[in-house]
């Protein structure tokens, strides 16, 4: 009955056009995997597109807002959570994830990023900068795993949600 | 897509019998009308039976975690949002339902009316005392809609939701 | 080194003439007694204008702020705290006092007694209507303290002070 | 009348003698620029060290606790304000300092300087790795200012606050 949550994290207004295709695949295949995708539910960016990924896929998508309505809300979230925190709502999405992944290092989805580490969550880190990845890894050690795209991430969300049963 | 998200909100270690009874009933109600239940999520009193009728019906429940982790959720939850804020995820509660059912003034309940009252949400509030009713009916005005059980509970947020599209 | 720090709560926008009138008071009493005042330092009401007579009378004031600027705060806040949490800040004037003191029920107002009574803290609540005080004594128990004005308030707190320590 | 607050974060658990060494000359040295000190507020490492300085040199010590009551606080905590959000406090320690001060990169340390920096906030980085200083620097940009100590930090902040007013 309980569902399997992932928490998907990345750039709002900075995304780039590869970043979100690459977020729209990314969302398409949580959603084959019957897994229920968490975000901020921004209609900006990575979370734009991989909640627009993972519904056109037939998935279950919660965004957790950081208004306290619906005005800059993803079209794509079926469940919007309004917590009216602005980034206070960060600390949400780190906790809520069984495994997060994050796309990139702006500010924001740093935040999110350390705050996972923080509470000792898994966190998947798709980047293609090779300083980006040898800070993330300094800082989160074995609970971060390095990977080049969404396949690769979505594979190794696999294995680790196998291990945590 | 975006589905109707009903909040319940009532007492945990304080709920009676009668109450826990009640609350079945009502999340059994909530799941057949398709809504979705959030509630605080936890495995006590009004929060665990509501949960319970819900799910036991074939309903989707989401349950917004005052703790960091799973340690006091009620099994019923199926989306569990993990907050670590304690009595701070109250706000969430309130500003999350489209409507908010409210059975009782425990501390944390009355918390939550406020709060959803705050937020110019409707609540449809449930009780046998005659003097919590005209109290809250007071503080909230034309948004509190003063209901005996369960089943008048739903058919006025049926009637909320109809009006709000 | 620790300071005492009381909170007071009160209505903003709603409050009357004779309100605001009795908060400057009740925040010059705060004052000479050496404690800090804690509010959500808005602008406002109550909350403008017990900040005010504390800063009046020599006091140390600490606001906690909706926004996550200072675009609505009382200029007689000497720290804010800001938060940007909207009402989700209420949980902290809630915990942040050792005790509250509470002048009405205005749904923000009432959330903040309510969290107050949740997390076990002492609440002297100012009113003049005997309905209020009935409803908010029977909520809070013994944790309630009623009485009729800034005077009657503070010496209570005084009396409550000297029992926790 | 309003006060200039500056934030603090660096390392708990973590912190090595060194670091804490340096914390208390960084607290000392903002108790004698008349600026409040606001931090985490623990018991622990960096954020211990930096209240006893700033406490030991007369300074005014505000801590943003992230449990609900005391019991793991720093003894040189003026004003503590409970939240009971565990990290999330994390986001009033980044919005409510005129400027951060940071030292290192431990998982809370980085999700506080990425909130500062996503709240458009000026953080002075402490540390001692190229690698690190080079890291959130591409993050930050123009607000992030790096510097080797914390003379070099405090003479920074100073320029800072000025051209803020």
């Amino acid at each position: 009955m309980r569902r399997h949550i992932v928490t998907v994290v990345g750039a709002g207004r900075s995304a780039t056009e590869a970043d979100t295709k690459m977020a729209r695949i990314l969302g398409g295949l949580i959603a084959q995997h019957g897994w229920v995708l968490l975000s901020g539910g921004t209609a900006l960016g990575i979370m734009d597109a991989v909640n627009q990924g993972a519904s056109e896929a037939g998935g279950l998508t919660i965004g957790i807002i950081a208004q306290a309505d619906d005005s800059k809300m993803s079209k794509y979230v079926d469940l919007p959570i309004f917590t009216g925190m602005l980034s206070g709502r960060n600390i949400i999405n780190a906790l809520s994830g069984e495994v997060m992944i994050a796309c990139g290092v702006a500010p924001g989805t740093l935040s999110e990023i350390a705050l996972a580490l923080r509470a000792d969550k898994d966190v998947v880190f798709i980047s293609k900068e090779s300083d980006d990845k040898a800070f993330i890894k300094k800082v989160g050690g074995e609970k971060v795993h390095l990977v080049d795209g969404p396949e690769e991430a979505v594979s190794l969300v696999e294995k680790l949600l196998e291990t945590e049963q």
